[in-house]
This record gives structure tokens, sequence and C-alpha cells, in this order.
């Protein structure tokens, strides 16, 4: 029945095998263009290439920049009511000036001064922190205080309200992570704005609600057993991520299969009522190379935003490489051909729009 | 632990809220720029609307525009490898001229001389055609020939090698439904040539092969017991689906709950192998009106687009209202609401980019 | 990680390798039964064999058997409330006389006279028709009248109120399917009785409301979008059954893929809203042989009962050979070797309790 | 449709309704014993009860006698090859004398002498062990050797190979949980002895492999990113258990919900890489009664076993009651109510067939 074609492969292009140009063909386009028509033919080799060609380009930010300027934001404006947040957007030099890392994906730097409160809101879009320095912010999520921490992963799932309170007398900074632009793209972000009263926290306790419950391997507490497309679990906190990735590089040495590739250690962080991602449409993971540690080169559909936790190292993305340090964040694009290479050691915390492919089948394992 | 604070609705704004203009702000927000760089409260009210503004705009192609344009493009613009398809989308005006119906679908009208071929391709892009009249081609999908009838669907996963060919001495027009615009945005689309030579049909089968092994109700062939993302019937018939409508409607007279609404018939196209979508990020329904219905006003997440298969009818879209009839092509987008009113009788077909959302928790059900 | 080990099959056994009988170990033989214990060691080899050890046996009942003896029922024994059902069912001779055609499956002939109403009930056990001859009983559930006639399958899951009415001038007799040993042996089985009037059917309608909305090739109504563990179609019709297994044969005979192997169609009876098994717990499937053909030897993890619908052959389970005829039954237990041969065309209707592993991970396939 | 009747509560019986004795009813049942059939109506009552009826009665087994035997059999009975373990089983008094707690599942004291091994084999029944006194032994599974101490559980996914090993100079007894009925009864079990070497252990590692990759809250190692069946991970360590009890017990105290009801946490035991329950088959909780506890009554379709890991309580299971203290294990039937009360604390670990009601839709919720 599937009688297979051997494939042929043709360059597919814009210019050529266009139909000769006369004075009817340009009478229909008119005709095209006042009817709201565009023909295929002109249009395909953009359309419809032979691999992914993302309108992203890999870009890097140096955190020694960005910083900085955080900084300079916390002095000058205010945090609120109506801007929300005093957060700063990558905007992906392919895409237009838009505040958006990669087609689907927001990565901001938030910055509040001590004693600063932002306040509660919820959205559709899904959201995480991570924390690459510095402590004393809490946030509430649902009147659940989270306590940030360094090297802290931190999920919010859409719809829950949310607000971040600095309780100490230091400023903070971290990353946000959204899915902002896959859902203004699609249509499909709702908002609304919580009370204006502050949550109140009577403390600042160093475990939240949410981690109490089910911050404990393989349990689940008997109130809450069915499955939820988000993770419960508001925290996860940097000496589990620190241990499983050392245990992978042990487990390496005493020569049981463990790691990503040699000397190449990776966890995944997932939703413990399902085992899959944290976030319906965002991917989270964190990545080490040992010491001298070379990757192989990866290529996937979907792009990612990684950001330097620890180390220095080399990385390199289709055509462009960096050398990145702690705080750095770069972009890789969909099918951008991604390697890292490592001297002295390199831990990355990394973000994707991968479960929007697996979720509907484009992953390329898929469909190769 | 969820301490739900009630929710006041206070306005999101652009332009208000915004700090003081000074020369230092001004001076950070060139340095903002200068770093590739954008502030999340100057576009707050853009990105996180308190509910979703799509830019596509609700519009009505007309039919009798569309037909002779495309048989215009039949005598001037050959088809064959390079162009590859004689196929003239819709460009939504809201979305800058692109061949885009919604920031998702594809929609267009495709045209075939007789005795003219589409050659032989494939790619990650899932697709579909409905007929709103005529017949004599025929699909052919992994060497399986599948006759367009009008009223027949025919989905047509992504990454199958497929030709149509005009066996006719009649020109003939049909719909392409596509996710080309959803596919280009995330950088997930890959295509490959087939081979130059045409795929043989030795005589013009009435039946796929596919309708012959997957055609019946609720029966399986054995070989065939694992789920796919996609289905496996390649041809919906209309004897089918004009059955399925009238059904509903007569039961509903007999008094048993059938219909959506009163005077409202609807089936959706399934994947007999999952009782879901057709495609992963396409669905497809019918939808009848009996004369006299008026229908209550929905709103969705997500994006669709009508053609009116027979009948004719008063459809609004948000502010805009047009009185359609058969052919006639229009666009809803995301959460915009959509009522329609017949009093002679209206049959429509409909397509969307509802699955996207479902298997990515954004459809509103979920979230509110 | 897995330094999984090279496997030596040693012979288990009962008796052997049984400690040393001593009067200690006697007395502590004699403490372990006042204490109501086991020791696994005396009954490994019954309960841990190498292989599965079915109870059942493999056995053939004929229906010139067993209708008249149906027969015989329907004159001395009346049918109503309390015993509810003028029901024979098939004992498997390894099964200690309990009314058990298997561990799991209960396979019965039923029988009604002319005018006579089975009354209205509901079960947790799940259940199907399948009639091998005659017509003129409607099964009615949830008020649904369901024709029942030659060939048809109908499906009747669990906790549905249901009865039988025969509206002819004929008796008529059919095949029951439950899973009542499965549920009696796991205490999971709930019973209700409706009330006493008899569900009302106005006319004998040909086709059942649940056909008019679900009958209809990869056809939904909008109004039932959910999946359900049962299927939503109450009848399988004939027609289809043998349309869907001429047309394997056909393209069998054309090339095409599309048998089970040469000269063996087979369709599985499914669930439209997940393309799934009819039934959670039985697993419904219609054989037909062509003339001439061999099938090859078959194991499987649970057990079977097969009817002959029509033609002739021989069937071998395990070390047990029969020549069958229409309307014949017999047993395949769990892991026997099945094998049929027919010269002239054999029909079969098969059902099984292969979905109790498949969804407990329990079938072979998965575990080898 | 759905005419749904209004139920009527007859009593089901065996004896009454039945057809008057006559001489040619007697031939027609002779006939039916000689063809091996019997007929439904004088077995209803017992086969389709009201409720369900398990074979199983509830009992109570008292860990002050269970371990003197077990450690007498330690003296008595070696542990070897053909025997392969030295455990002792609860025999449900309802059950005929059979090695089972209820219909589905075997509970057994397993016991091994200092130095002793278990020989290495594999068996698709799936098994745990939980540890209530006691330390010293290794599970070796899939050359993953895996500590056994008090309050730990250790889950047996079916068909891997594993072994046992003493490597103290201390005797250690625990339990064991299988499904070993359900598969015995349906017939799908299979058994492979492994070599005849013992595994080896260099030293005695507290941590398993296991642990090292998946003992970590909410991260998943990029090298196992599947679902399994069953859980990956191979101990559930005290530690864990006690602090998620505690901390639910906790946050009730602090007012916030935690806990099944007042004064009861409890947590369930699930595979990572899904959320279910650890095996396909059996799920596996930990319930704590705070002092002074009084659960409500609780119903439910299929059987547990219990056993009291510290404290002391009463427990009522349907007309009976008992007294419980440290290592006592008792049996719940199908659908028997349970009670619990507690003056002082009371710590049960809990084993039950629920997964299977659960995956067939056979669960009470669902059908009620």
């Amino acid at each position: 029945m599937t009688s297979t074609p051997s494939p042929v492969h043709v360059q597919a292009t814009d210019a050529d095998d266009q139909p000769e140009p006369t004075a009817e063909l340009e009478a229909l386009y008119q005709a095209f263009e006042s009817e709201l028509l565009v023909p295929l033919w002109t249009e395909i080799g953009d359309l419809m290439p032979v691999e992914p060609k993302s309108a992203a380009l890999p870009h890097l930010w140096r955190w020694r920049n960005l910083l900085p300027m955080a900084a300079q934001a916390g002095a000058l404006v205010p945090v609120g009511r109506g801007g929300e947040r005093r957060a700063i957007a990558l905007a992906n030099p392919g895409l237009a000036g838009r505040p958006f890392a990669t087609p689907t994906l927001w990565a901001a730097i938030q910055y509040l001064n001590p004693g600063e409160d932002a306040p509660i809101h919820r959205h559709t879009q899904h959201a995480f922190r991570f924390v690459i320095e510095g402590e004393g912010v809490w946030t509430v999520v649902n009147g659940d205080p989270v306590a940030m921490r360094r090297g802290d992963f931190l999920p919010q799932a859409g719809w829950n309200w949310h607000s971040h309170r600095n309780l100490s007398d230091q400023p903070m900074a971290w990353i946000d992570g959204l899915d902002i632009p896959f859902q203004h793209y699609t249509g499909s972000t709702f908002f609304e704005f919580g009370p204006e009263e502050t949550d109140e926290i009577r403390e600042a306790p160093p475990r939240s609600y949410s981690e109490r419950l089910w911050g404990h391997p393989g349990l689940r507490p008997l109130t809450h057993l069915r499955p939820t497309p988000s993770t419960p679990l508001l925290a996860y906190r940097w000496e589990h991520t620190d241990c499983a990735l050392s245990g992978q590089l042990t487990l390496e040495a005493e020569g049981h299969p463990a790691t990503v590739e040699p000397g190449h250690a990776a966890v995944r962080y997932t939703n413990p009522t399902t085992g899959g991602d944290v976030l319906p449409t965002v991917r989270t993971e964190f990545h080490r190379l040992a010491p001298g540690t070379e990757t192989a080169t990866q290529q996937e559909v979907g792009s990612s935003v990684f950001q330097v936790f620890q180390g220095t190292g080399q990385v390199t993305v289709g055509d462009t490489s960096w050398t990145v340090e702690q705080g750095d964040l770069f972009v890789v694009p969909s099918w951008q051909p991604l390697s890292m290479t490592s001297e002295h050691g390199l831990d990355l915390f990394r973000f994707s729009d991968a479960p929007i492919f697996e979720h509907l089948h484009l992953d390329r394992g898929d469909q190769a």
C-alpha cells in the first residue's frame, strides 16, 4: 500500500521556477492583492523550507551588562500596579525589536529593591523564576510564600495568583521565563489584577507549604491524587539539583550508565503528578559539564534559552561561538546545532518550548 | 492553603502608569535598546491583555470572486516542481500581507486543469482538502489514490508523500487547509521533494485502500492496532456526513438529545485510532443549521475558518456581519464572539486550531 | 547498572528440593496451619510456574446440543424478576463446575419465547450479545431499543439499565458474553433491579438512537466529545463486519497489506471515543479464514472464547483438536497454542479478556 | 434518550423465584450437567449480588506469633534453589487454605539468617518488601544492591532479576507483598531461574544506584525520559516517609489543608515517571493517625492488607474489631467497611489491589 518513493533533493527557491512575467500575470497579482490573496508559488521557499529556518538568531546577553541596567531601573522605575513588574526582557535581534528571546519564549531579568512588593495578579502565561544569585525575596503563590535563593528553580503555572516581596535589606535580581510570545501569537492570553493589598507574610518561612506537601521523592499526599497539567511543587531547591548532578557523575565514574554523554550530567525538572514537564508549554533542565567535557552537537525542533549558573566554557550555536561565564544568557533557535565545551566545569540552566512540539507530535524524532 | 484573593478589575494600559520621563530614564531606555532589551512595563498592555486580542481580523472572502481568479491562475501559471501547487491563500487583513488566514492556519483555493498533475512531495505541515464543488481529481497518498468529490473531506497528515492528479476533462478547484503559519512561526517545518515521475494510477478507483481498511464504523483492522497521532482514514465521504447530520435533526424532532442546540446539528471528523481530532494541530467539523435556526453566541480561544457548503445565512463575528452563500469563507479570530442565523438552512464546514490549545491546556474551559 | 545475568533453566518442582521431613518440621507445619500460614517453598511449583498454567481446559460445546436444551428451558423455566434471564452458561471442565467458560469470562446461550420480556436491571459486569441466528428481539438500553439480527454484535457496558423484549412470533436465542467470573473473583460487582414495568417500545425501530448518533465512520456528534471507557455505539451490524472482512481479502488479492496473515482477515470491534476495546475488560473480534487457509500457531496471555459464525474448519488448542461448524463454541485457555485451518472458509466471532492484561502491562509482549 | 428508570430495590435470592421442580426440569438439569452447562437463574444470587461479597474474610495475624515461627523455619528450612525463598504466607480463612491474603494479594514474612543468600530469579509477579524491624539484608536488583532498613519500602517490579543477601551477623525478617494470587488466577505468570552464582557485592553500599539516579524530588535524569509502568526507584526511605507525614500534621496544625481528615496524614508511594502507583497491580501507602484520631468509615472496591508499623489502636473491619500493635497484619476484603481509632498514635503501612480496578474502570467512584 505504501509505495514510498525515494526522495530527490531539489533546491526550493523563491525566485526561480516562477511563471514568465506578463501583463496578464501582473494584473492577476494585483487582483490577488486587492482580494487579500497570496499565491503559494511565490512564497513556498520561505514558508516551506527543507528544514526549519527560524527568524530568531543565536545571541548572547552578558550578565555583567544586564545586572547594572536592572539596578539602574531599580533606581528610576517604580514597581506597582499598571507596570506590574520591574522586568527587562531579552529582545532577539531577529524578532523585530519585540521583547521575545525566541518566537515562543520570554526571558527577563527582574529586580526588586529592599522592602518592595510586586503586586498580586494572575495570567494564563506559564512562568518560572530561576535564581542566579542573592536571596531575600519570597514569591507568594495563592497565599503560599516561597523563598528564593541561589540555584533555586520556582515554576509558576498559569492562572495562579502571585506576587513578589523583598523582605530583606538587599536588592535582588533573578530570571523570569514565560511563554508570553507563544500565547501572544496564538491569542490565548488572559490576565487578571489581584487585590491591592499585599499578601500578608507573618514571617519569612524557609519552606513553602507546597514543599512540605510535595517535596518528598516519590511520595504523594493522599489529598492530591489527580494529575494536574502543571507541577504543584513550587520550589526545586539547589541542594537537590546539585546532589542529583554530582550523583550522576559519581555513578559514571563508578562505571554505571547515568550521564547523557561522558562528563555531561543533566536533570529535567518534572511535575510529580505526571512525571512530565513542570509546565505545559515550557521545559526546564539543568546541565553540568565536568571539567574537560566536550558535548556532541545537538539539533532539535524548538528553541531554548540557557543561563550559565557557574563556571566557564565555550558555546557554539550554528556559526556563532562565545566564551560564557556566570549569569550569561544565550539563545538557541530551532534546529540550530549546539555544542559546548568546558575546561574547568560549567553548570547551565536551560528552558525551552519542547513540550509544545512533543504534545503536537511535531518534535523531529517523531517525524523523521 | 489557597487564600484566593477576590480579583479587582483594573484597566491595563500601555501609556498610563509609566515612570516620569527624565533624562536618566531616557538614557536607560537607550541603553536597553543597544543591549537588545525591552522593559515589560511599557509593553504589558499589549502583551498581557485582560482577554485575547488577536492581530487577525474577522474577514469574508467571496467564492464568486475567488473561483474566477483561480481559473485565471490556471490559464497563466503552470503547476509543477518548484512552485509545487497552484494554490492561492487567504491573507488576513490584520496579518501584514502574509498568506495566513489566521495566526496559525492557512486556507487556500487550489486549482488543477484537466490532465494536470501536482508533483509528489511531503512536509511536516498537516493538511486537508475539502471539496465544495466538482470532481475528477485523485489525491495520491503514499501510492493510495483517493477520489475527491463534492462534500468530501480528505485529511492529509504531515510527512506523507502526496500528489494530485486531474484525471477528468474538467478543471477542478477545492480548499486546502494547513497549519503552515503555526509551523512557520514555531520553526518546526521540514519539506522533501519526491521523485519526478508521477504516481501511476492504472484506473481511477472510487474508494481508496484506506477507506476499504478503515471506513467501517467501529471496526478496526487487526493489522493496525496502535494509536496514530493522525487519522489513517484518507476520505470522509459526504454521504456519511450528510446522513449523520440529518440523523441528529431527526432524533431531535423525535424528542431525543442529539443536537448542539435546537436546530443545530454538528459532527467532528475524528481519528478512528484515538477518537480524537484527525490531525494533531487542526480540528475539522461540519455544522448544519436547520431552516429558522439562530445559534447562541460562542467565544473560544483559538481561531477558525468556515466555508459555506450550501444554503444561506447571516454570520456575525465580533462587530462584523455578513450574508453568506455557497463557497464563501470567513475567519473567526481568537475569542471573537460568533453567532449565526439561517432562514432557509445553512451547511458549513469548519476548521480550527483548537487541538493546539487543548493539548497544551490553554483552552479557556480548562483555566476559567 | 543492569548486569543482566544469563538465565539458567532449572525445573521448578513441588515435591523436590523440600527440607528433610523431621518431627520438628512437622510441628512447624502444624503451627503454620493453626496460624493460617502457608510456606512458599511447598507451593512455588504451582504458584509460580515457568509459564502460565491455567486451571481452565480447552473445551468445545456443540451448538446442535445447546440450542435444543435452551428451547427446552424455554418450555419449562419462566423468565422474570429473580432469575432475571433465561441464560445457560458454559462451565469449563477445569473450573470445578462453576458457570465459568474461563477464569474470567462468562459465555451463555440466552433464549426468549415470542412475546416474552426479560426484566430491567443493571450491573457492573460488562456484557455483550452476539447473534448467531434469528431475529425479533430488541435489547432496550436506557430506553433505546436495539434490534438484534444474525451477525450483529451488541456491546452492553456495565451499569446501564437494560431489558430484552421478543416482539416477534418466533423464539430467539443468542450468545451472552460477560466478565462475571472476573468481577465475582475480584469482588467488584454491584447489581440493581429496575422498575417492574417493561420498557415501552411503541414500534420496533430498525436502528437504535445510538446507531443514528454514532454509526458513521469517523464522525462524532459534537454533543459527545469526552472519551468514555465503554463504547456508546450499541450495535455493530453484520453488513459492516462482512464488508470490512471482504474488503481485507480483496485488498490482499490486489497485493496490498490488509490481512493478519495470508487468507486471514480480522477486525476488532472498537469504542469510537477512544479507538480502544468496546468494553474495559472484554475484547471482541471477528475473524474470517478464506477457503484453504491455515493460520500460524498463536499463544497469548489471557483466555478466549470463539463461536463459529459460519463455515467449517479444524481447530487445535494445545493437544486438543476439533472439527467445528456453525454455532459451536470453544475455549482457548491462557498461553495454550491455537491454530486453525479451513478448507471451505470459516467465520468466527471471538471474545477475550485481553484488555485486563494490556491495561495492567501483563500481556506477554510487554514483559518478554 | 436515556429514560433512566427509578431503581426498585428487590432482594436477589438463590432459592426463591425458582421454577417449580418437576421431573422434566430435573431431566433438563441433568442434561445441563452432562453437557457442562449451568443456568444463571440458580446462581444469580451468588454471582451477581447487590454489592460485592468477597470470599475473603477480615482477619488479623499477630507479629508476635509470626516472627518466632519464621525464626523456627530459619532453623529448620534451608533457603536456596527450588524453594527459592524462606517466605511464609498469610492464608485468608475464607480462601480454602490457599496462601492468599486476599483473592488478589500475597503477603508473607520472609526470613534470612546471617550470611544467607536467596538465589537469583525473576517472575512476572510484581513484588515489594516492607521492613518492620532490623537491617543487614541487601536486595540486589539487576545488579544494584539496595539496603533494607526499618521503615523502608522497596518495590520490585515484575521480570527484574533479584536476590537477597544477608551481609550482617543478625537474622532479618521483613514483609513481602506480591500479586501472586491475581496472576495465578488469571494465568499470566512467567518465571525464570537466574544463574547459580550469587550477585557479587563488593561492599554494602548505603544507597542504591537507583536512589542516586531517581531519589531527588521532582528531578529526572535526562537518560530516562520515557514513562515506565513500574517505578525505577528501588527504595523509598523511612526518613522521607516520616518527614512527609509529620509535615502534613504540622501543616494541619497551622491551619492548612494537608491531611485526609483531622489527625490522619497519608502518603502514596508513586512512580516518578508517571505520578501513578509504583506497580501496575499493587498500590502502597503509609498512614499516620495522630494521638486521639478517629477515622471516618471507608468502603472501597478491592482488598487491602495493612501492617502496623508502630503505635497501637483499634481497628474495625465489617463486624470484626481488634486492638493492634507493632507488626500486626490485617486484611480488609472488598467493600468491607473500615474504621480505625488511636489513643496514642498509630503508623500503618498499607497495600491494596486498587490499581486493577482503576485501570479497568471498576472502582466504585467511576460507576456510582
